[in-house]
């Protein structure tokens, strides 16, 4: 008898209640009383510090420092850069007092005001460069890599859980360079190593390309992007990497001596993931019984299950349980002790089984009473069937979950690459295009096509109409398509190369 | 001839600048332009991250687990708890807007007025607690034992560098329990490891006691304490653990049905240590030539100095040198690869040498071309005279680093609890303790006798006095001095055991 599916609805019938369900089941996140604000639980919060450690070792790898700069910025400093303020002042958090006090009902008010309002950071560009503008001397302070593990706030109208939160974790990158093609050079090499700890980590295949002027960064010269699909065949922006020019810097007056003795303004970027990467990753493996890990970032690797239900074993059953734990924390995976829990809990079989496979731990091993004498434990991938058991040999069983565990991590790619390649076309004309982006099953209004990888000749109208008609924006330009010229399909004017059409989180 | 001393003035001429100087010329930190917050430069950074790594580590093999709780309080929870929010009210950053809009004038001004302003947390108990209500049904749902790494804000007038900034970087932890005795047990329990982790990390013997009832933290039934002595013989509270009895649980409405069926109001504590221990770190271990690290927790370990001053040996020279450095970075200290710097930067020996002294560097090696012939490289420590070198044959040398780094952390352990334990004095009469803080020596003022241990019989009024008169408080009621009974030595009243005085930061 199957048990019952651990999600309902399924990601068939309605994916975003389908999602909200994953993050429920899996016991990762929840929304607080403050609207938009979420509680990271501890299943979701190890998931987002097993990001950082990963993430936070290559960024140190290639250079950069980790620094910590105040959460909240004067106003003025946020004002320095016009478009910048533009596009924040809509959503930032003001501090606007330093103290409450009781008034004369005995309510609690807001007191001393002020002199200057502070915002809580949206982002720390402008506190950042104003620091950076004294640091700065003269060409042999250059460059300076920074990063910055922070909390920020942007005041959000529609939230949801990790994909849009007034208040997100992130990292963001400031470096300051005394060429324009060393911070070009500098944007580019980190959106190519957030592509690939996307890729290697998370298992997911984004698409990394350039953002058309009416979605760049506001006050960036160009924005460089990730974007992954996920299973209702949405785009999600995973991660940016802004090359700023000299804007920041003469907004911030950011200059150094140039080898030639010159005053200059400097070059800057900036660059960022959030807690959103944990949405997207929801969002593209997970299925119908909740929650599917990528073991390089799982928690929990293997559980180990002692099947404890029949009294005169229960010693025995679980000493051996006690020394697989043992063996297998003592083994690798990708350089790391592998990550063991023995589930010793007095609770139910059914019970204790369902709640691993929702929280999607990527291996399962289970050992009763009768594998004692036949020396053998039953293991499940999440990735498959994750009730199916296959009997193994103890001793072989171990010395499978390093490569098992490998196994699994490629095959979430592999499926995940699938599904996004399968789900995307080179479409040629409008009418085409406009099909595509409408839903094919009046059950189901948001499945619709996917990716569209079309020619378009820089119109901002289009992408405007085209938003207003079918909620569809260019993603990016990406990179790793072929650079075949062609003809806007909209405009019928000539194209350099195809853009990335589809909609998105 | 002995280059000047890097910091100026000394520790003895004025404590208080020293302080600034050494967190200066070790780029551990300085101010922003946002008053009272602080910027965590990348060195300063780096020594936060280790306490990090190395107490998240103890936190989670105590059965703990990380999680994150929204910024933002609602005033409403804040006002649960009526001492809590009390003392919190004087000092708290408000948030009344979530918008910016462009006045008249061109001048940006706060929009859109909240209709509950937001509290930027001072502290979380009241968030959590108001979440715990919900989570919590049975006894068995508990313990709950959650910790959380996060920035908070309490509105600062004096601000100084890590010991007091308006805005600053901790752990909070927070636990909920099913009987008092439990949530005492795991009270004590954090408080203990705080102790075993400030010894064996950060090499400053901490005094662990319990809090004065006019010291307790707001909200609290008991409040117990880590203490440390500085240089200038004041205390510094590097840590706190509270037992909240069942204060926030009333407040919040966390109730359980307990094994026998009754709803109960649960038992909750919580405990944090912050960015303080940076500052109390520096003010106990460095000296006039600047920063000293306890070998655990330097972001590097060893340096090494190839010195390339003659060209025609330049590249043998800095082959050893790289040779030595991957040699070394291949042993380990305490489990851990050792952490090693290679510095080939195009700069002059002195001011290379004294940038890695000032910084606090526990070992330095040397090795030039006249070190090819000899086979040997010279080694200097930190923690004695910084420019002393001994010439070593470099297996040895290599083969004596991990050896030497146990050696400094000890020692750096050791120099601190003679300070300590000598400027420590049980006292028997008010007279003497007034004596004890008066200042000695007109030209430094600040410099008095250190700690006291004198009986008082628990009459707050003499606490008044003292801070008063001597700006003395009771730090704590010490656990590990004898419990020997006594007279208070202000009253003549009965005493159970002494208590701990001291000027504190």
């Amino acid at each position: 008898m199957k048990p019952q599916q651990a999600i309902s609805p399924t990601r068939e019938k309605d994916f975003s209640r389908w999602y909200q369900r994953v993050i429920q089941v899996a016991d990762l996140a929840e929304n607080s009383e403050v609207r938009g604000c979420m509680i990271i639980k501890p299943w979701g919060y190890a998931l987002w510090e097993n990001i950082q450690a990963a993430l936070d070792c290559m960024l140190k790898a290639t250079g950069h420092h980790n620094v910590y700069f105040p959460l909240f910025i004067p106003l003025s400093h946020l004002q320095r850069e016009a478009k910048h303020v533009r596009e924040f002042a809509k959503e930032c958090a003001v501090v606007t007092h330093s103290r409450l006090e009781t008034c004369d009902g005995g309510k609690l008010v807001p007191a001393s005001p002020l002199k200057e309002p502070l915002i809580v950071r949206p982002t720390s560009e402008t506190i950042i460069g104003s620091t950076f503008a004294k640091w700065i001397h003269s060409y042999r302070d250059l460059p300076i890599l920074l990063n910055q593990w922070a909390n920020v706030v942007r005041w959000e109208m529609r939230p949801r859980l990790f994909l849009r939160t007034t208040e997100f974790l992130w990292q963001e990158g400031h470096t300051v360079h005394a060429t324009e093609a060393e911070a070009t050079e500098e944007t580019k090499r980190m959106l190519h190593l957030y592509e690939s700890f996307a890729r290697d980590y998370l298992a997911l295949p984004v698409i990394s390309g350039e953002k058309t002027i009416s979605e760049r960064f506001p006050g960036a010269v160009r924005t460089f992007c990730i974007e992954a699909m996920v299973q209702d065949r949405r785009a999600v922006q995973a991660g940016t990497s802004h090359f700023f020019g000299q804007n920041f810097s003469r907004a911030s007056g950011i200059r150094f001596q140039s080898r030639s003795g010159r005053l200059e303004y400097a070059w800057t970027t900036s660059w960022g993931v959030s807690t959103r990467l944990v949405g997207t990753l929801i969002m593209m493996h997970s299925d119908d019984d909740g929650l599917v890990l990528p073991p390089r970032i799982a928690p929990i690797q293997v559980v180990v299950m002692p099947l404890l239900s029949k009294e005169e074993t229960r010693t025995l059953v679980l000493t051996r349980a006690e020394s697989v734990a043992t063996r297998l924390r003592g083994a690798c995976f990708c350089n790391q002790p592998i990550r063991v829990e023995l589930d010793t809990r007095n609770l139910g079989y059914g019970t204790k089984k369902w709640e691993w496979i929702k929280k999607g731990v990527p291996i399962r091993l289970e050992l009763g009473a009768r594998d004692l004498e036949t020396g053998s434990v039953a293991l499940s991938r999440r990735d498959l069937s994750p009730e199916e058991r296959r009997f193994l040999p103890t001793d072989q069983a171990l010395a499978e979950v390093p490569r098992l565990l490998a196994n699994i991590q490629a095959n979430l790619l592999a499926l995940a690459t699938n599904f996004c390649s399968a789900h995307t076309c080179h479409v040629s004309s409008e009418r085409e295009f406009y099909q595509f982006f409408t839903p094919r099953n009046a059950g189901r209004p948001e499945i619709h096509g996917g990716f569209v990888l079309a020619h378009w000749n820089d119109s901002s109208n289009i992408e405007e109409k085209l938003k207003a008609d079918l909620k569809v924006t260019i993603r990016c330009i990406p990179f790793n398509v072929s650079k075949e010229s062609g003809k806007c399909i909209f405009t019928g004017k000539p194209s350099p190369q195809r853009a990335l059409f589809a909609r998105s989180y």
